[in-house]
């Protein structure tokens, strides 16, 4: 504290001295509004009924809390509590009632803001530390920095727009008892939360940064851009979710949070559902430096990485605009959010003005209020939105785009959306499933990415934090569409390793319609083994829908057991092979997440075969055909073991078991085929379009794959193992049939 | 055969005898469409869109059937099969056809319809009993008759369409070789298909009766009206849902099975579900008599009850236009389906042009092809359609009304909706679940009732038809939110028994919108016991939504174990009291559906206090508050226990067990209390209003609650036990403070 005090005495002085020197030179509002686009809205106002409703919106909201008056509270809860929900809604409604000033000219807004203002200016030099201890970086307003930081991010787009007309005196007093105070807690009076790689820093770099272009103050925005040059910490520090806090290089601040995890296409490390929430403080903070340090050239900055990001996330979408759940993911975020109605109407105004984006911003039904938001809602009333289209793409992880990375395959009329994971650990947010995927139909999840074991916000549950089986389950590898090798998870389930590698892009190939396919390798999940896997969405047209063809090959040095789960959503329907029902339900294992599953019942085979499993969700059929040999298991398992405070879903799993063995070659199809109405209580296609699927060839160069199925098909599916090159021909001969091609692969006629 | 042969030699003698004099005394099309109907449609082409869309949906249909040609196999398949499928689609393409025909008067239509009842008429003859033996009446095209009698009630419209079309030489090979002979077989040939009270010989009688009146065949429409005089049915007969075949009365027929399973208040004794099913063949053949035999009245027939019974199903719908899940039901049914179109359409025209039912139609989006749509379509061009309001209402059960009954209490936006059953048996469809309720969410079931246990047309699943746990979990009590004794099931699970009484309404009161209350006592389900239960929807305006209250009193004889069961949907949030998870999920029980359940956890009571259970279900969060007492336990349950098939779906449920106790009374408070959004993150009135609820008073002759809760809510709520008159004063004092009131409740400020 009394460091502090010494702190802040200095910064009076700094701020007396420096103050009116600066706060003519610099004008207001300048961050996420201008002087120039305030005028060109107001000229609009009753024009665009996109803008105009969004107004309308805003305005009832700040209205509505001008109304039952102002409430500062003492900071007490964490996240769902009343003061960590009260201390959020203020910065929200001072970011809006500051723009509602600017567009409506109506100075209750800015007697709102600076009254709300001058109470925290009151307390804030009262506060110590938040009393809820657990994080890592604890704030004063809320219990971490990282809120703090979002209240600064925010506030600060407030005093923008009212600095002008607030007196010198009021400026001085907020300045000194609370900006100043507050960005320097959040910089160097926490460096650990401020000086890192990581979401958290990004916020605390924009907050720092955006009050410090308001304020005219050099030092913070360099702070904010570059990083604090000495910041003290330990080389193995760790923040609450176990991820270290230094990088390798040692860079920080904003620049090295925009180059770091972010790669060249434009994918973030930690995975869609945290760039939705980085998304905003890149974004705001980068409009700001646009607007008052256009000499940077924020958004050209890496070969503009950063307007390149927002149509990555947007094409990391289902069909109902949810962002896939890959490593930590609430489900059901998606581009409502209103980070990426900011995302989509900066992308629309500083990105080339993609019209497709329009299609988006009619969808989210509102702007923001902003030239950015003006112009987006003019495109929309010139009727120029044309459908904004999800592709088959591939992203590349890494900042240098080299640490493998995901694709996403889809069919013509994006029904179908297979999200194949072969990217670097993600972070501390990242999970622990190498060559995994997720399958989606129609927007419906149908082969499930658990997500996160975390209710954000329900403070029920364990304050709205992670859970522990976040841990214990959700980033295990049993919990995710990809092989376990002796029931331990990929990088024995351990950040330190997990961090050093990554899988790697054996070829991507979305070129032809009919057979989109991605492979990739991963060698460092397990010791001494490699997994090599491929899957392709292959459309037979007589089929209705294409189907997923999976080659999972492994080879290691040593025997071992590998399971491979498939975590369907819905009613099994038919099971195609022997099982025995278990009458008392036990956890299938002790650790790793297998302690979280009770064992349903189990199936043994007898010999080579086909084993098929069908199932139905939200009305649609699915069937599972998969090759089978002699004493090989299917397990049926259900989660919810050791689970006392329900904070896991009863989500059921299947896992294909195979045990002592060193090579393994696991090779199925999964297959939806058909739909039900309750209504008509009509069932179309409710049975398999594939009769039979055998591996006909198998050695260290290829695989060859039999594959029949109804309508008399008759094919050959053949992968080349270690040769990826897209013109290399191919001569191989199977069952005494020469088959030649070229590139990795074919899937043609057998002969 | 020989039997059949010489029946069919004397048709053919009787046909030529009497048909040459009726073809020219009955004008044709007559059932569902008329000449002078015709006539009015065609003028108005192009000018109605909602009768245009249907059309052109119609003909799309029609045109690909007619591009892909006829086929009409053997019969072979159960439901679901190929066979099945087919000739089902084909009736359904010919009587489309037929109106087609006369519609458009394009004489493809017609061929296309004669061609293939040509086929029929070739194939009809050879064939024996369908070769799927389960059925108790086996048909000849399907495996029961109960599918033959769809098949003619649809292919009666077809002939009816092309009748004057067709050559006097044809129509007599129709009638000879398929018409006659098939009506035959369902008449005279299944009198334990054809003579009952059930939906089953609805559909036979209409069948007979609407193929008598193309044919003018009085004989026919005589025994379809009034049943076969002689039917030598043995009295215990039992079909293979358990019914019984006979009733007490004997009566049969169509106007019989108006009159029966009808209440006066137009509620289908087997529930929504059935009702839906039914009212296809009702209100089919009824416009077909309203316009061949007009004398009849039949719109008339017992106080409209045909067209009254229309706005009771409507009624029994959530807010998505789904029908409740009462008795034998597949969920996911809606007003959207085709037997509701024509039922919302004829009900329209007939019934005195409700122009709320405009509102269904709108949303149904096409009318039928006759003066009925078209009517219809002609009210929503008008713009005269009007919201479809549903209403808290009670529907009384049985013939005569005085079988018990069903009430829907719900709140003034209809976003909360309880459904509270204590009706008779409801047939052979009927579960032994007296006092039981559902709850519902704007449209979402809270509190569920399972449904039924098939996968209707879902041939994987057992051929489609009613799997044995319908039976072992479906129909027993423990199922359903009522009171289990013992560990048995309502009258034992028993029909014979279930369907000698019925639960009686004790009183029901939705005229005040802030406390809507329904009460019913069931004296028979256990031998020397009676329950009583009184469920309140009680609004306090600064709650936002609406709770439940609920009392349910019991009276024994002998102590016993007594087992309430919540089935509540979705993920348990907060348990508010002291429970031990179980490592290992044994099956709760061996019978009576226990067997079905695994035991999760249990809690064990130590004192008297309040027990509270909080989760959240498609993004709403529920509270329910419970009275418990010393040695009182809540089990944690979830389904699938001994079902190896999985035919049944892993939901939860929650049970309140009090053992050793002679009289009980269980009270509780069911909360929905406020909201979640995945996209804001945000949790809306996350924590329950309802602070602690008491029994304060407890005799023979009243109950005393107090309920406590946030705002300072302290209320009282007294039931009077034995007196329902809505006129009697009552005073009473508790606690020493005197509270008065007139009829059977009061919930007033606790003094």
């Amino acid at each position: 504290m009394c460091m502090n005090r010494i702190v802040q005495a200095l910064h009076v002085l700094y701020l007396l001295v420096l103050i009116p020197g600066h706060a003519s030179s610099q004008e207001h509002p300048s961050l996420t509004i201008t002087k120039e686009g305030v005028v060109n809205i107001q000229r609009e106002l009753g024009e665009l009924p996109l803008f105009d409703v969004s107004l309308e919106q805003v305005k009832v909201q700040v209205d509505a809390e001008i109304s039952s008056g102002i409430d500062v509270p003492i900071p007490k809860d964490y996240s769902g509590g009343y003061t960590h929900e009260r201390h959020k809604l203020n910065y929200l409604t001072m970011q809006k009632a500051g723009l509602l000033y600017q567009v409506l000219d109506d100075e209750k807004y800015a007697i709102y803001v600076r009254d709300m203002l001058m109470q925290y200016a009151d307390m804030y030099p009262t506060l110590s530390l938040h009393p809820k201890e657990r994080s890592y970086a604890r704030g004063k307003l809320f219990w971490q920095c990282l809120n703090d930081a979002n209240w600064l991010v925010y506030t600060s787009q407030a005093y923008d727009c009212i600095y002008e007309w607030l007196s010198k005196k009021q400026r001085q007093d907020l300045e000194i008892n609370l900006f100043r105070p507050f960005a320097d807690f959040l910089s160097t009076g926490n460096p650990k939360f401020f000086n890192r790689i990581h979401n958290h820093s990004t916020w605390g770099n924009a907050a720092v940064g955006m009050i410090g272009l308001v304020m005219d103050d050099d030092e913070l925005v360099q702070k904010a851009l570059y990083g604090l040059p000495d910041d003290n910490i330990e080389p193995n520090a760790k923040d609450n979710d176990g991820g270290f806090i230094k990088t390798e290089n040692g860079k920080s601040g904003f620049l090295a949070n925009l180059d770091e995890p972010f790669s060249p296409d434009g994918y973030y490390t930690e995975g869609p559902y945290y760039q939705r929430y980085a998304m905003y403080p890149f974004l705001i903070f980068a409009q700001s430096l646009h607007n008052a340090r256009p000499e940077l050239g924020i958004f050209e900055f890496k070969d503009s990485v950063l307007l390149k990001s927002v149509n990555t996330l947007l094409q990391l979408t289902d069909k109902n605009g949810d962002f896939f759940a890959l490593n930590d993911a609430q489900k059901g975020m998606s581009y409502q959010t209103s980070s990426l109605v900011t995302a989509v109407d900066l992308s629309y105004y500083y990105g080339g003005k993609d019209t497709s984006l329009l299609h988006i911003a009619e969808q989210q039904g509102k702007v923001i209020l902003s030239d950015a938001g003006m112009e987006v809602a003019k495109g929309v009333n010139q009727n120029t939105s044309r459908p904004f289209k999800r592709k088959s793409m591939q992203f590349s992880d890494g900042a240098n785009g080299k640490q493998g990375g995901l694709s996403v395959l889809r069919s013509k009329d994006e029904s179908l959306t297979l999200v194949f994971k072969y990217t670097a650990q993600g972070l501390s947010h990242g999970h622990y499933d190498k060559l995994s995927y997720s399958l989606y139909e129609q927007g419906n999840e149908v082969v499930q990415d658990y997500g996160m074991v975390r209710y954000v916000n329900i403070e029920q549950k364990g304050g709205g934090n992670y859970l522990k089986e976040n841990n214990t389950w959700a980033k295990q590898t049993i919990a995710h569409n990809t092989l376990v090798k002796d029931e331990t998870s990929h990088f024995q389930g351990t950040y330190e390793i997990g961090s050093k590698y990554h899988s790697n892009l054996y070829f991507f190939d979305a070129s032809n319609s009919k057979v989109q396919i991605i492979s990739a390798v991963e060698s460092n999940a397990y010791t001494d083994t490699q997994m090599h896997r491929t899957m392709a969405m292959i459309e037979e047209e007589t089929y209705g829908k294409p189907f997923v063809f999976d080659i999972l090959r492994v080879n290691s040095q040593k025997p071992a057991k590998y399971d491979l789960p498939l975590h369907y959503l819905g009613q099994p329907i038919q099971f195609g092979f022997d099982y025995q029902a278990t009458a008392t339900l036990e956890p299938l294992g002790t650790a790793n997440g297998y302690q979280h599953i009770f064992l349903e019942g189990k199936g043994q085979f007898r010999k080579k075969s086909n084993a098929t499993f069908s199932w139905m969700h939200q009305n649609h059929f699915y069937t599972l055909t998969t090759i089978v040999s002699q004493n090989e298991q299917f397990l049926l398992g259900r989660l919810g073991a050791n689970d006392p405070q329900y904070n896991l879903r009863r989500d059921p799993v299947i896992i294909h078991r195979k045990e002592k063995t060193k090579d393994a070659l696991f090779v199925s199809i999964m297959e939806p085929h058909g739909s039900y109405s309750p209504v008509t209580e009509m069932a179309k296609n409710a049975k398999s379009n594939i009769e039979h699927i055998e591996i006909i060839y198998n050695n260290k160069d290829y695989i060859g794959v039999q594959i029949k199925g109804k309508n008399w098909l008759d094919k050959i599916f053949i992968l080349a193992n270690t040769e990826n090159d897209k013109s290399k021909k191919h001569r191989l001969t199977i069952n005494g049939k020469l088959y030649e091609w070229v590139g990795p692969y074919t899937y043609q006629n057998k002969k």
